[in-house]
């Protein structure tokens, strides 16, 4: 279906994506729900206020600063919305009352599309983990005992989860210099990690276990996650509580929240799981969302991450992180892990890619990276690879140098 | 000071406790923040409505679901109330209007006092640490490499927070049997985790780092936490990421929170701190609180854990976790990590006092107990052991059976 928009087939967003967001005038003004069509952003909570929407889709969901209070609404509110967008943006009749509630996108500030309330963080792709093994633990296994028998993950910093955009500041943090000592300084190893995220609009209580259909029922829409790694910190204090300080400072996600039901005709067999999993995970759904993720810093393309062959499949985490009687809420936040292939330019974090810096990746300007620099800008965007074309927001973030230290 | 109330001098939350909570009338009505005194609570926003906390402590605070629009308003409001309160509850002058806001609390229902968002939980007493390692990882070192440079932490579950009272349902998940195989059914070592918790009232943005004061500028007050933990689940998904569904089934909290300012007299010096911490830790505030804990299985003291050993100071762990630029919210909790000393009887959990399950705890009723059984009641409580009598609120759960299995 076309739209009476003049909206460029190369570029991201068409009729086809439709993401939810929050934005405001640059100039200043209440936040409200709003929807990317093109470069241009239709005002919903204008749009329900004028009635263009239909009765059942109240203004108060839309005006507000987060996505949160439609997300709760659940999947048939969710496609009753969808399916009145594009009847808007496509049918002629509805062009000029919508054209007055839609807006240019580069005149918004765009802020953090919803509240997040946990986030989890999974470890789901086998090359990413096979490559951190032999970094962090080249004297371990390959792989953790568990990881083919259950989708590992854990819990990361809510609150620090921030909007594309945002500047990330070079956190400090204690670590091992090259003889062993310990230092407290800015990290020397700040990376990044490209993720696809799932928000869950959805929640449920109780301990029992989910059942079938778990995603459609309780995942509203699909982000890009950069989840920013300082690793000489992340390496010092991980043993045997997990990840901390080396990834709570900063996590970026999309401005633009995919529908996950965008995704319907991009769906994808996951790989083969062998050994077979307990049957609440054998159980789910097994598909993945074939989607290719570009990773640039600068203006140099240094990887090319593929979705698809994610090992446990989004529902099958989901049922996993909800096995145990776990509270679900809406604004649940879970990320799939560092996305990454077995091909080289796959590798979905520059721990990867540069061999923990020993092998520098070359950008375009001749200089190199074994990790981040400064000043430097890493931009993640993802789009399907098979079906219409479907976007998912891109994640931008500058780093920062970081501050001076106080004492 | 005395009360004109009639307040038994063995019993808790006399004058010098004066902790808050969210309640609402059992029989039904409207949640509202109460402070607790004897067995009676100060209905805080009929205080208000009633004009007699003076000008500056307004209903809207108070007449809420939440202590966090309180919590949020800072120190200097924290200490106004309370030195409020304390007139109203020990001047006679006050005793008529004073009475008129009191409820008996055995007519009340306790809800979760605030509405968490980020939970952080240490891991700093050595005697736990390093019995948690021999079990864990018998061929590893005692301490983990970084234990004495940095309090090691992560992240747990919110929205897995309950309130003291809320039952416990024996979580499903994966574990190995002692054949070595993957099973996935109800957790055969259902254990506790004696902790203490610290509730931030004032957050803070960017990255800088805290200064001095940190404890009494941001924290508002003290509660016990029950950190339920499945061992066996924990034991088998744990590396490299750190705990997660072993963990994230239930955290319980006390249902009032005393405030911080209230153990000024029991602060205590922490153990002495070899090698010295980055000065970002070793200029920190290094007292702790001289807080005797107690854990019941049913009618059986089975453990005393002393609090004032940990460690890492709570001023220190607050550095710590902001360390990094890391945002800090209104609601935020971190715990300290099970409370265990060196003595026999010090265990703040079943898998120290047992070893495991292997030498288990025999109970008054001639029972044993390796891990927790259903049906079986845990209650932590603690007041401090010097200076005036001061007590955290305690924290109840009773293990329910699991749920059958819905394949």
């Amino acid at each position: 279906m076309d739209s009476w928009l003049d909206l460029d087939p190369d570029a991201p967003f068409g009729l086809g994506t439709l993401p939810y967001g929050v934005v405001s005038p640059s100039a200043g003004g209440d936040r409200r729900v709003a929807v990317a069509i093109g470069g241009q952003a239709l005002d919903l909570a204008a749009a329900a206020g004028a009635g263009i929407l239909g009765p059942r889709l109240v203004t108060e969901w839309f005006a507000a600063d987060s996505l949160n209070r439609f997300m709760s609404t659940g999947p048939t509110m969710w496609r009753e919305l969808r399916e009145r967008l594009v009847e808007l943006l496509s049918a002629s009749r509805h062009q000029d009352r919508t054209r007055g509630v839609l807006v240019e996108r580069q005149s918004l500030r765009e802020w953090l599309p919803w509240d997040v309330t946990d986030y989890v963080d999974f470890y789901s792709f086998e090359a990413h983990a096979k490559a951190t093994a032999r970094i962090f633990r080249p004297s371990s296994p390959e792989l953790p005992p568990s990881w083919r028998s259950l989708p590992i993950g854990y819990h990361g910093r809510a609150g620090s989860v921030v909007v594309s955009g945002t500047e990330v500041t070079r956190p400090r943090g204690q670590y091992l210099d090259d003889a062993g000592a310990v230092v407290d300084g800015p990290t020397r190893k700040l990376d990044i990690e490209a993720e696809v995220g799932f928000v869950v609009g959805v929640g449920r209580d109780g301990p029992a276990r989910l059942q079938e259909d778990v995603l459609e029922d309780h995942v509203f829409g699909v982000v890009l996650v950069n989840d920013w790694s300082a690793r000489d910190v992340q390496r010092w204090e991980y043993v045997p509580l997990g990840p901390f300080l080396g990834k709570s400072f900063a996590t970026s996600v999309s401005a633009w929240v995919t529908p996950l039901v965008a995704f319907d005709q991009a769906r994808v067999e996951g790989p083969p799981q062998d050994p077979l999993p307990p049957p609440y995970l054998a159980g789910c759904d097994r598909r993945g969302i074939d989607l290719r993720l570009r990773v640039d810093v600068n203006t140099t393309t240094v990887a090319e991450p593929p979705f698809e062959g994610m090992y446990w499949s989004p529902a099958q985490q989901l049922a996993h992180l909800t096995s145990n009687g776990a509270r679900l809420r809406t604004g649940d936040l879970y990320a799939s892990g560092t996305v990454s292939g077995w091909e080289p330019g796959q590798a979905g974090s520059l721990l990867e890619a540069s061999l923990d810096g020993t092998v520098p990746v070359v950008l375009d300007d001749g200089t190199q990276r074994g990790y981040l620099r400064d000043g430097d800008t890493v931009t993640i965007t993802a789009r399907t690879g098979r079906g219409p074309r479907v976007d998912l927001g891109p994640v931008v973030g500058r780093v920062r140098p970081p501050l001076a230290e106080p004492f």
